[in-house]
């Protein structure tokens, strides 16, 4: 075990991963090496489509063999069908020991925990959210998975850590030489910034559509140039599951409160002027922040610059009142976000690489002026839980919590003070997500934690005569209503590594005794 | 010397040159080895601008030094004023012995000839079109230069066979972190689909810029994330020069009934029908050609794919009309389509990967039904030579002619029987630039010569009683007018390499006796 610049105990070998560099801050590492490609390949003029019938013959054209890792994107979230039917044709064929290399995974995805089970998946190095979090905390592999950010994920496939060896890219609408885009087609999911890095770097991708369209599909989201063969399906996804209506601010009075304190320190960081860029989660509180930011903006007659994120219904009307020349989506959180990115010029389509990469260069979260994040857990080093719930379970992924945290000027945390008797604030979170270095603000119900590297921010706060705490006087408020915790038993083994975003090891996650 | 497949002698060696590969027809060659990935690089957040004052900075920043690689595009054409200016800051700076890298030169760019003669510039690998032309036939470098095709350059940047240690990239519009575009500006050039390789695979990235707008410019042709630095100049280029206002159709009677050959050919070669995709260069006859193909399309109602090239206003007009869906365009020929791709969501620009790469998984000429390319010279194998001159200077690019002639189900050259007393067909050309393995006919004024190789077309050509003759009848035709010709006189001194968009060369380029 060795132990990294905040403090986790990590171990020096992890089985299935390439070397282990502890962390050393947020900001430290510097990349070396190359820019990893995928092998040249020759396009034969007379083969004018890529289509295959079925997915058998997908599989033998790529050169699908045990042990070989496959992606999946996604951008149809809870109504996706094609991982889950990807993976039970690979079952049938008979293959085995694959590493699924998710972007993300959703409750519609329990259907794979059969395939954990006879041996078809090995592994996961992608996010492992809910049913599938759960079966991983229960240890059924025998390497951890390994989770990584949105902009991390794209530095280690461009960085060749991460090798992907078959790209499954659910299509909306694709034409049969791989031109792909999610705007269109009864699966419309508006952007697939999630996929872009996928067809980039893959050494073969597929496209997998159920809107097979005249040639050509343009402008595309992935091109003809990175694609190897198209196969059609009946339906990629279940649209219910694709996308929510529109994404509403709370009536909740905590969470409005607690979008009320963030907005105040926004105005307070004096950060809202001509040129402010500005992005948050689809939360409850980070919407009701959005909200009073808005009237903000209005008031003061804010010009700003960007949005950027999933886009959601909300930073469209903003976009539309004037409040933000762009919108910069990596994935369209609603279904206004996902007719809008097909009609308005300005509402941009970016891949992972664009929104969140340390190491290309300059990724859009570095010219972010305010984000507004969420947490399970904080503790009082400001270090930011994500992944890990109450018991120690590992149910969540990262998303881009620890891009946004890191890129943007001002990182605000929003989170209750506690949920069902566990307090927000522990002495020291079970799992680090993002590092306490990269958080300016913790907000709750009960008022503003300012970090203390931020002595600006909390003058700024101060003259303002904001409702400003320190982290123990908050940490306390929340101690006295939950009482004592106690604290999750754990076992050595580690089923989860939270890789930062710039390839060293934050934390490990550690299997849970209760879950044994 | 060794002798490649269509008995052209080339030398096993050629210095600056990695590994000599004699052509071995035009889909022979299957790529090794991975795409060239550039060095991973860290983004500082705190740093939002990549500004720098002036180009001595940037040099430096860069990390320029005597003997590397830069390059340009040639996107503003004749008004270009970037390479020139950034070439003349380097001889300020006293660097020499570079090799400039553009993807094509101009009249404009007769400047250079005195930095040739100071030897900062020490050879160039890209297209030497006129003045700069004559210096190299005159024998100024002490290697040969290197011309390619559009998708020859981008395939050879892409396999690391041409490195480019700095691109400098003229941008219409820029913001300071690096995104750019063509389609705004008071230099605006429409399309940069050839910039669009260099900004992906250049190990440095500066793009040059007379219009700084507000961070983000959004959409971008060119993203942030590949560039390092932005320089901010008075004016990039002339826009009288950048392109002409609309290109038109010919009245020459001989251009025009060229036209209606290549159009008649293309009728009864059966694929004017839906889907039908289409390119023409905006030379005379090729228009005259496309004008005629216009009014068949109306006839029939065919409902087109796509055209594709340097857009003109013509192919506007046809997309417009309906008779295309869609225009792929790598860059806009003439004032309406610098207008048109702003505008227009069916004016789609590609790169040159994108357009005409071999070694990538499928290009767009892969898809083209007909093309209509221009010569200096044919010979009576079906060669085309459109890089040197009856005299045998190198004056011309190659351009997207070997790209598309490879591609294209059916190629159309069109050219005049003989200009100025120099036939057009000879026993042998000068100079092979594309293979007559991919050519399919041959159009004069007086009639129409198809490949023996393509039966079918003869067959269908002559069902619909074309002006069909051999190619031996065309040369006679020619050779009566024009008398006997004495052949150019070469020394051995090989002054230029013409590489085959696959990676082999195909010629190489002696210099004339009276050019010693």
């Amino acid at each position: 075990m060795i132990t990294n610049s905040i403090g986790r105990k990590i171990p020096t070998t992890i089985q299935g991963y390439k070397e282990v560099i502890p962390y050393e801050g947020a900001f430290n590492r510097n990349p070396v090496g190359l820019i990893h490609g995928r092998a040249l390949r020759k396009s034969d003029r007379l083969k004018r489509s890529k289509l295959l019938n079925t997915y058998s013959e997908v599989f033998e054209a790529v050169g699908l063999k045990d042990g070989m890792a496959i992606s999946f994107h996604h951008h149809l979230r809870n109504g996706d069908k094609v991982i889950n039917e990807t993976v039970a044709a690979l079952a049938e064929c008979g293959y085995k020991d694959l590493t699924l290399v998710p972007t993300a995974l959703f409750g519609v995805h329990k259907e794979l925990i059969k395939y954990i089970e006879s041996g078809v998946i090995s592994c996961i190095y992608g996010s492992v959210n809910g049913p599938i979090g759960r079966k991983v905390t229960e240890g059924c592999f025998n390497r951890p998975v390994i989770l990584r950010s949105h902009g991390g994920r794209a530095r280690a496939m461009m960085a060749g850590d991460l090798k992907v060896d078959v790209a499954f890219i659910a299509a909306p609408a694709a034409d049969c030489y791989g031109n792909m885009t999610g705007k269109m087609g009864k699966s419309a999911c508006g952007a697939v910034g999630y996929a872009m890095t996928d067809a980039d770097c893959a050494e073969k991708v597929v496209v997998v559509t159920d809107n097979l369209v005249p040639y050509p599909l343009a402008p595309a989201s992935i091109l003809q140039t990175q694609v190897d063969y198209v196969i059609e399906v009946d339906k990629i996804g279940d649209p219910s599951g694709i996308v929510s209506g529109t994404t509403k601010v709370t009536n909740d009075p905590a969470r409005l409160k607690m979008g009320h304190f963030a907005a105040q320190l926004i105005n307070a960081s004096g950060l809202i002027k001509d040129g402010f860029s500005f992005q948050t989660g689809a939360g409850g509180a980070s919407l009701a922040g959005a909200s009073f930011v808005k009237e903000l903006m209005e008031e003061k007659q804010t010009k700003g610059s960007f949005a950027s994120g999933g886009i959601t219904s909300y930073f469209i009307e903003m976009q539309k009142a004037g409040l933000f020349r762009t919108m910069y989506d990596v994935q369209s959180f609603d279904l206004h976000a996902v007719k809008s990115i097909g009609e308005n010029v300005n509402h941009i389509e970016m891949s992972a690489d664009m929104y969140a990469n340390p190491h290309n260069g300059g990724c859009v979260v570095n010219q972010l002026d305010a984000v507004i994040l969420g947490a399970t857990e904080v503790d009082i080093d400001f270090n930011v839980n994500v992944n890990t719930e109450a018991d120690g379970a590992l149910l969540h992924g990262i998303g881009g919590h620890m891009d946004t945290a890191a890129g943007a000027q001002l990182t605000i945390i929003v989170a209750p003070l506690f949920r069902g008797r566990v307090p927000l604030i522990s002495e020291q979170v079970l799992t680090v997500t993002s590092p306490g270095e990269t958080v300016d603000a913790i907000i709750t119900e009960r008022g503003i934690v300012i970090n203390p590297r931020n002595e600006e921010l909390i003058e700024r706060a101060k003259e303002q005569g904001l409702n400003v705490k320190s982290i123990e006087e908050m940490k306390d408020l929340g101690d006295k209503i939950c009482g004592k915790q106690t604290s999750v038993e754990l076992t050595d083994n580690i089923i989860g590594v939270i890789e930062y975003r710039d390839g060293t090891i934050i934390d490990v996650v550690r299997q849970p005794v209760s879950f044994v």
